[in-house]
């Protein structure tokens, strides 16, 4: 029963495009490291509209609201849950995705900085993983847009690439900053928490691809 | 000057999902794998509306208009152009993803089937990529919504994996059909012409990324 073996990761999706939603090679790179580790692919997100609509093509803000839940539907190919119904007794790790949605929709780090708040359903997500001591992992900005947000005043130790300037805001919220190139992961030396810089960072798609297929692959074994 | 000899591979979208626009895991399995061949990744996507927006979470049509350069952006991170400016001089090899934006704003195929229309600019792309004997790949349904609508009169071989019903469609068009694995790809034996079943048949996002991979490494070796 191969089947009933295989462990469960949660990835939590924000919408479905980097400049209002999920950053989407970073989705997909996520989906493939969580599978090369023999692990099941479910999908997360809020019900909730997103902050802003952005048009990818002219990055300028669109009128028109779009729901989180339902445009991350689109990476998931339909299957995905309301975060309001996760379970962390019911997965083995969940992994947060980057792209500005995470900073925007999930919380609101991209208006607020450290004193940003969560979205109460993302909180109460990873502060049930965290003390079920289960694997966390975090992409992009999302180490400290949900990952320092909820972790910092534990002292949790995150990365987000090299960038100066994100990384002060990281450590204003307790947590430590620790510098990673895009093909690599941080691991916290107490903590199952983990994170990569991804498009923080890569230069290539294969530096993400790497950087996530490591780390979700160390967070399953 | 590693940068200039690198070889150039669109990646031609139709939205972003896979009910009304490009398979994303599809559209990411073809960026990772035209990124592992040493080649770069350019998007075009026709300026057109779709013919549908799909909810994704219900499955349902909604009354909304999304235009399908502006949503394929998405997934380009803004890098795309419109599909009018190809240019197949330009380019050492072409990929169409799947999804049901192949078969609904690229062609008619979804409603006419073997009496489908191309898109103006999508025909002129193939046409012309073909006529200069230069690697065309079609993933997912592409290969009968695209390629068998504008090869069939080639008598070009293709495949959609296994589905006999499609393959029928594909025939009717002139074309050959081959049945494949998802995990492989067919080349025409005449042509520069290469298709893959991706989720046509996939059980797993790894067989898309393996299958895709194969295809877009051999397309542009």
């Amino acid at each position: 029963m191969p089947q009933k073996s295989k462990k469960k990761a949660a990835i939590i999706l924000s919408g479905c495009g980097v400049f209002d939603g999920s950053e989407i090679t970073e989705a997909v790179a996520t989906i493939f490291g969580v599978c090369q580790a023999g692990a099941k692919p479910v999908f997360f997100a809020p019900n909730i509209e997103q902050a802003h609509t952005i048009n990818h093509l002219s990055g300028e803000i669109e009128s028109e609201s779009r729901n989180v839940l339902k445009e991350s539907a689109r990476i998931a190919r339909g299957e995905i849950s309301d975060l309001k119904d996760f379970d962390a007794n019911d997965v083995d790790a969940a992994i947060f995705v980057g792209g500005f949605g995470a900073a925007k929709n999930l919380s609101d780090f991209a208006f607020k900085g450290a004193n940003a708040s969560l979205n109460a359903d993302v909180k109460r997500a990873v502060l049930k993983m965290f003390e079920l001591k289960k694997p966390l992992g975090f992409v992009c900005i999302s180490p400290a847009s949900v990952g320092a947000v909820a972790l910092g005043k534990f002292g949790a130790t995150l990365t987000i690439g090299s960038d100066l300037q994100t990384a002060e805001l990281i450590e204003k919220t307790g947590a430590k900053h620790k510098i990673c190139d895009a093909k690599n992961f941080v691991k916290d030396p107490d903590f199952e928490v983990y994170s990569t810089p991804a498009y923080m960072l890569a230069q290539s798609p294969l530096d993400v691809l790497e950087g996530i297929g490591k780390m979700a692959r160390e967070m399953l074994k």
